[in-house]
């Protein structure tokens, strides 16, 4: 099989076509050729059984997508997107990136004819809910995104959902949770604190928490995020039904939480290098966040994440540093 | 204050033309210019004390949507839109007049400078819901289109509460019912016969019902729909938050009950003129629309529609038949 990945270059992108190639195969399926698309060039994963294409381009530029779509890919993983915080500040490129090119790509695969229905897999956010919710967010709550991001990413999911219905393609949409720990540098992402101040202090490096440890929020790991996009790669979707996007899975956790679970993972040292800044602003943003999902449907649907949060700090240990705790 | 009201020439935006020419202003506010805007040209309305002017053009063609807003209108009525029927079956039409005739408004609103924030008000429609859903539907419940016209609305709804959010004009969503009586001649759309079952009788036409009695619909009056716009148009919108779009209150009644009104207002003879030929087509789409809605929010906002299915019959009979019936 073909399998399309756009947004290769991000982290979420890299994890599953490393998985792809240790796995050397979807699902029992060979897999003859993986294309990696991004705006940048990716890195193909080391060892793969297949072949690997890497090409960079604007999804959003006439006719890249067709130029995508042109090959039939049996699957399409599309991750790509401008993230919250640029897409707030650059309402064209939020708008033209997150909307117009999933639109193009959805019609550059309507365009092409005899009979083509690839699955196509599409990330959404948690960030298509905005406060006031109930606790946990029910499957049937509405979207009330308030942000640039969360409304393209909901639009996103009623594109998907019709397009899906009229026969274009097999559409699963995943509402990603705060995907934590993060692996790589701290960023200036407004979430980044979450992952911060488990990994940095995991590292022997300082975190900042610009929180109070009463903030409670929805996270999932890495490791489960790519199983959420494989599992929605090869399920039966004939029992989804039309309601095609899906709030996974997550563990719902105070900061305090998070910090009690770093201890008994890794200990009193290693939770000491956690230093307590408060910013106000980064206070007032979180507080809009969802806290917690039922994730009923998803369950349901087989979409499975970690238990606790012990087990997320336990999965980025051994992912991230072979097992290795600088203690 | 100048209005431009986009769909003038269907039947609401005809009505909330005349209702304007009628009371002479807004809200106590005098109105100098309405502009009309529609694919064909609509009527002026008749012995208005405004100047009317009206302009026929596609909004989804390049440049006119910047040419409607260049003269910054005080208020903006959006109420063009391909129907359901039609949408759904030229989906590129429905998606080029619903979805990017839309944006093209709002983002020409955003071009133009120097602080214009107009009001508007948009017409969605309960089609943004579909079936299974509680009953009656509350306002928080998720939106679950089951056509592409469904899905237009909805993702208008979105970008209307995302432009506002950000300062680009003061917009209100209003999710109309089921307008009836609809005046007029029969039309092809699958929930004609709501209206057609007592338009028709009363002007001594035979009607054909083709679902069972127990059907139960949402519906509201076209004086109701005028009465939600104009609502809309001169509120304080301070008050509504962010979520920007409401299911606006209608009158919940299986078609038994429309029935059973029509006698008591118009007598047996005008009910007899109804034939049963049930269709098993339009029994199965009605079986996944709305029957009833809470309305909580719009009805605390002011917007109010009529307490019976016989108040509806009145006020057509009122306003289309001069109050005569054909006995």
């Amino acid at each position: 099989m073909h399998i399309l990945v756009i947004g290769a270059a991000g982290m979420v992108g890299r994890k599953v076509v490393e998985r792809l190639a240790r796995d050397g195969g979807l699902a029992g399926r060979a897999v003859a050729l993986v294309t990696l698309h991004d705006v940048v060039e990716a890195a193909p994963p080391a060892g793969a059984p297949f072949t690997v294409r890497a090409l960079a381009s604007d999804l959003s530029a006439p006719g890249e997508a067709a130029r995508l779509v042109a090959t039939r890919p049996d699957l399409i993983v599309h991750l790509a997107a401008i993230v919250s915080g640029e897409a707030e500040a650059d309402f064209e490129k939020g708008y033209r990136i997150n909307l117009d090119g999933t639109r193009f790509l959805f019609d550059a695969i309507r365009a092409v004819a005899d009979g083509y229905r690839p699955r196509l897999v599409f990330t959404s956010s948690i960030a298509v809910f905005g406060a006031p919710y109930p606790e946990p967010i029910p499957d049937e709550f509405h979207l009330t995104p308030l942000t640039s991001y969360g409304t393209q990413k909901a639009i996103g999911e009623l594109l998907l959902a019709d397009y899906t219905r009229r026969g274009v393609f097999d559409g699963v949409g995943l509402r990603l949770p705060t995907i934590c720990v993060r692996p790589g540098s701290p960023n200036k992402a407004a979430s980044g604190f979450f992952s911060n101040i488990i990994r940095e202090p995991l590292a022997g490096l300082e975190a900042v928490l610009p929180v109070p440890e009463s903030v409670r929020h929805w996270h999932a790991s890495p490791r489960s995020a790519v199983g959420f996009i494989l599992h929605a790669a090869t399920m039966d979707t004939g029992v989804i039904g039309p309601r095609r996007s899906l709030s996974m899975p997550g563990v719902s956790v105070t900061v305090a939480e998070q910090i009690a679970a770093l201890a008994h993972v890794a200990g009193p040292g290693v939770v000491a290098r956690i230093r307590r800044e408060p910013d106000p602003a980064i206070e007032r943003m979180v507080e809009g966040w969802p806290r917690a999902f039922e994730a009923k449907r998803a369950r349901e649907l087989g979409f499975t994440a970690e238990a606790s949060f012990e087990e997320i700090i336990r999965a980025h240990v051994e992912d991230e540093l072979g097992g290795r705790i600088a203690a």
